[in-house]
């Protein structure tokens, strides 16, 4: 494979991690490697800042910087939930293509690495097809990045072990202060996690049972499974009956029967026309005290769990970077139109090592990979020891950090753009 | 002062905080260098179970769990709503005070440390009152303790540091995902934390804003003030213009001009008889939502924040244990009737070293210590630098604990319980 010269694009699309900054450094580090790659750009809030030619110049950047870049949480370069959306909006997503291009050549683009989950490999692999219809030289490589941890054929998506590590340590905690008030009247504590069509999050809260069924959590509501109001509240008066207290955590995304969100808000929309959803916890705490009389408080976590750098995952850390890295090295390499996936390599001890492969974007793109059925326990209230081992290594090791005043330092880019070439945007699609 | 040889109470109530442990490893660790002190005895859920004789005989327990209440959050010995309540129920608080007394004697109890919020100061200052009237020989001192941070006289109350700590933690954690997702329509999140009545928590996540109006929160909602919609809502519009997000914290008990709170869930109550809230960050986003279009999300902490070890202050967890320990030792030195309080001494350096004190119970009981106005700013959206000045020092400091598998190793006591010697219950107030 002919050396490829020129330059480097990268952008975070879609809701940020604790962790997709690792990716981002992992990219950086790794790009000041090849002396094929010459500037090093970030693209401002994904595809919105790349249409609109907002080119972050990275190397003028400190390298402290891009060192903190590790266990800072959120998008450092911004992020957007805008796509390229060909069914939709046939006309204007032909028309972005063709700016992308205009931007990607009077720039030299020649590697673009989009860390993102499944609308934003499905973007990459539409940006590595008109490449390849176009003639136009450029390596695209998608970097996987999502809480939902719903990319297909990858281990595990960054960002995952990071969340679940926050929302098992919160249950914990909160499952102590619920024990430790619970009294012969009883009580429910319900914790809405993220998780819109996938029980992943959810599920992770398990691990803070440690194997302890008086622990919490002691019901997970996934949405994989349908919501039967009757059997979870016979659950939840079971479990008060055993323990006097009940710990439940909630998937955003849960279903009825009939397919409905049971915290669906149908009055607003978000961009990609998903219902904006929000209010299981409440939902279900006046279910458990309107028909149990149990008093019960909600936790709402929203993106409070996305975000806890405070309480990152090292091994999600580690892995988050290694994606970056590899994405460049592959690039490098020649390859285009792949997204990096993480390989769990079980040692005869039962360690995990880590190691990255890559994949075809064609097999990831808008593919959503739910938790197994047999990873979930009979009467579907928790995950079982399959999840479990699964999940416990994907929570382990702490960052280190550095903390001033008592809170986590983290850092900002300066943001210094680069100078506009093509000029002024045309309208996007809103 | 003449010295009082017996068996020692400790009992833990109200809502459990990050570092109610610290103190109770306090009272132990120095109960044990007093000779006059024979039994260490827990008492389980408060008032509760010392009512019911349900000692936990603390000198089973290991020296390794002791060490570890240090850091762990919640209520170890469990804790209680339960209230000795002469004004609404005379008959019942007579009969329960009778078999306190009862219950104490049959167990030679000589030193009763209450470590707990105003409520239970109040029970702690009735209790030495009545031994004084009996003339039986008690020495009574009550432990401060909630994060509400509302306690008279104490410069700040144990629970109130880690509770802000892990509070600021999470919003300067939100304020980068909302800041990064920001985009030209702009957004709101409204975070929702606790404090009923005093704004003490909600203007403690102000330290997240590290002096740039720029980083979240930008607005901060203070049960001290009345709530006043259309202010608010020009000033979230004016955020959004200006950084295209708007973070604001609100705490759970703001109140409209009327008095009424905005989060009341009147159709319930609490042991108390005070109104359970719940849903002013649900209310706040109709209306930013309603009014002004703005897509709005909402984080809802609930009992996560008065329970966070793994983001707790070693500042408070340094004063909540010298609190335990500086109760004991008046105890010892024959002192009755007061509360340990926490002193703070401003070095010429600015920094800060601690300290205890007494104040008599008589101070205490039922009074609430507000966030002065002049404390505030103008415009009532933000405290001031007088504010951060005092909540600075108390959230510095990381404790180490240990992590086993990527989540916090707490402790857990036996419980192992004391023989009964005075009989059947009678029947509690309900």
């Amino acid at each position: 494979m002919a050396e490829l010269v020129g330059n480097l694009l990268v952008a975070q699309s879609g809701g940020p991690t604790a962790v997709i900054n690792s990716s981002l450094a992992g990219v950086i580090q790794e790009a000041g490697r090849h002396e094929c790659i010459e500037e090093i750009y970030g693209g401002a809030n994904g595809i919105l800042g790349i249409l609109d030619e907002q080119f972050i110049d990275i190397n003028e950047e400190k390298a402290r910087t891009i060192q903190g870049l590790k266990y800072t949480p959120a998008a450092a370069l911004g992020t957007c939930r805008y796509k390229l959306d060909f069914k939709k909006k046939p006309d204007q997503a032909a028309k972005d293509m063709e700016r992308l291009f205009e931007v990607f050549q009077a720039h030299n683009i020649r590697y673009f690495f989009y860390i993102g989950g499944n609308d934003s490999q499905d973007t990459s692999h539409k940006i590595h097809e008109e490449a390849l219809k176009r003639g136009y030289d450029l390596r695209v490589i998608g970097v996987p990045k999502t809480i939902d941890n719903d990319l297909p054929h990858t281990d595990n998506c960054p960002g995952y072990g990071s969340a679940i590590k926050y929302n098992a340590t919160t249950v914990m905690e909160v499952g102590l202060d619920a024990a430790c008030m619970a009294t012969d009247d009883g009580s429910c504590c319900i914790i809405e996690v993220m998780g819109r069509s996938a029980g992943w999050i959810a599920a992770g809260t398990a691990l803070a049972k440690r194997g302890n069924p008086a622990n919490a959590p002691h019901i997970i509501l996934l949405p994989e499974l349908a919501f039967e109001e009757d059997k979870f509240l016979a659950k939840v008066k079971e479990t008060v009956d055993a323990y006097k207290h009940c710990v439940v955590v909630a998937g955003e995304g849960i279903k009825n029967a009939a397919g409905e969100e049971i915290g669906a808000d149908k009055s607003r929309v978000d961009s990609f026309g998903h219902p904006v959803l929000g209010g299981v916890a409440e939902k279900l705490k006046q279910l458990v005290q309107g028909k149990l009389n149990t008093k019960t408080r909600t936790v709402q976590l929203g993106y409070a769990q996305r975000a806890a750098g405070h309480c990152a995952s090292l091994t999600d850390v580690n892995n988050a970077f290694a994606c970056g890295e590899a994405a460049v090295k592959a690039a490098a390499a020649g390859e285009s139109g792949s997204m990096v996936k993480i390989i769990r390599n079980t040692q005869p001890d039962g360690s995990v090592k880590w190691s990255t492969g890559l994949q075809p974007l064609a097999d990831i793109a808008n593919v959503e990979h739910s938790l197994p059925r047999d990873w979930i326990s009979e009467d579907g209230f928790l995950p079982n020891e399959k999840f479990l081992t699964y999940a416990q290594p994907l929570i382990e090791g702490e960052p280190r950090f550095p903390v001033e005043g008592g809170l986590p330092k983290y850092v900002e880019l300066e943001k210094g753009l680069v100078e506009k070439k093509v000029g002024t945007l045309m309208a996007l699609a809103t």
